[in-house]
Order: structure tokens, then sequence, then C-alpha cells
């Protein structure tokens, strides 16, 4: 179906910053992107969200552990429907760190590793930015 | 539930070149991540696969046009299960580039941009490294 057979097209809308939350809640599995010398890369983790952060665990020996601490790294989460063409995506923002220690997290904050191997490292993503887009049905 | 109270995890495999190509296949919306002065973007668009690259279309006016000509990008694609706790991934990497006119792309190979707006520009990123991950329920 090309563009000009179509009836009407999806409505792109912003979200505010409560409604980005609320769907960052809503979701388990997100994607991580962060750079590295060969250009950006990007990785489905299930992830908590704290007051200020997203929170998930990775194993100390990965690429992510090896690039991603206290550089600029980006979270994603999104939800599409191929039938009605639309959907909602909401993207963070901000700087990555490694937790210290695991008992610096409350209980709820910390993600189970749905992967087997030693996901020993918890990394934070602070809520920086946080903006996120619907695009409704036309 | 805690790690430890979980009988068994999932376990992580590698796919191979052609696994991830059915799958990038088997989909139409896929992440696409590039690097911006203000660290990685990712943001959800609409793809077809034409032999050696992703193809999507976006605005001439927004980020994605301002940062991706010319460098290395990545696009995302995957699947995942809350019960089970599975699913897979499929990540590309490669360097992105306009497409000049669209007649250079088969009719195939023109993907229906789902939001409104002016979407004429036309993006292309190179199926350079193509990996994926199979998470199998524990």
């Amino acid at each position: 179906m090309s563009e000009t057979q179509r009836w009407t097209q999806s409505r792109l809308h912003d979200l505010d910053r409560q409604e980005c939350r609320e769907l960052l809640e809503s979701h388990r599995v997100g994607r991580v992107a962060f750079v590295t010398p060969g250009g950006p890369v990007v990785l489905p983790v299930n992830y908590v969200v704290t007051e200020d952060a997203i929170v998930f665990r990775t194993t100390p020996h990965g690429e992510i552990a090896r690039q991603i601490d206290g550089r600029r790294a980006a979270f994603e989460v999104d939800e599409t429907d191929d039938f009605t063409e639309s959907g909602w995506s909401v993207l963070v923002q901000g700087v990555a760190t490694f937790v210290e220690s695991a008992r610096d997290l409350p209980d709820e904050s910390r993600p189970t590793a749905w992967a087997d191997g030693i996901r020993s490292l918890f990394v934070r993503i602070r809520l920086e930015t946080v903006t996120g887009r619907r695009l409704l049905p036309g």
C-alpha cells in the first residue's frame, strides 16, 4: 500500500513527563543504547524504575559494562500495533553509572535478571530527559 | 521474586545471520539508534529490509535527518514474553545514508510512513554487522 493509497495517516502527539513515567512503569523490558568505538549499540534488558532512574542488571564481562559507566546513554520503551499503525514510545536520556552496592538499592528496585550467567552488575540511567510520543490511529 | 527464588533462569543463545534476517523480515517496526551531541537516541520506525539494508522514512526536518547521514547507526528488532521471561533480539550495525531518490528503491523497498507529516526522506542502514540472541525459557 503506497502512501497516496492510504485514507489517513496516524497522528503524532508528544507525551508529558507524567504520562511517560506511567508508561515506563507499566513495562518490564526496554532497550538500552550506548556508544561504542564501532558506533551505537541497542540491547533489550529487563528493568525497574526508581524515583530518578532506570535500573537494570548486566554481566560485568560484557559490552555494556565496558562502555557505559559515567557516559550518556539512552533507554527506550515502546508498544506498537501493526494493524492500526499506532503506538507510543518513551525515551530516557541520561548519564549511566554502576551501582556500587546492590544494598544501595531498595528491594523493589533490584531487578531480577532474566538471562542466566552472572549478572551481578547493576546499572542506573538517570531520568534526566524523559520524552515520549503517541501515534494515534488516523 | 528475587533471583534466588527462581527455579531456573532463561538461557541465552546466539542466532546465526540467516535466522537474524528471517526475524528482521518478519517484523515491521524496529528502533533506530544514532548518536547526537547529547548522547545516543533511540526512536521506533517502521521499515523494510532490502538485500543489503534496512530502509525507513523520516522527516527532513527532524533529529534523525540532522544526525544520521554518513555515520554509523544501529537498528534493533525484538520480541519478548514477560510471562516466560524469554524472547529474541536482532541488532544491525552499519553506516546510515540518505537515499538520493526514492526511484532508486524497488517498489517493495519503499516503506509507507505510519505517521503524518512530510516524511519524504528515505534512510538506509547497511547490514554490515547483523547479530542476534534468543533467550529460551529456563
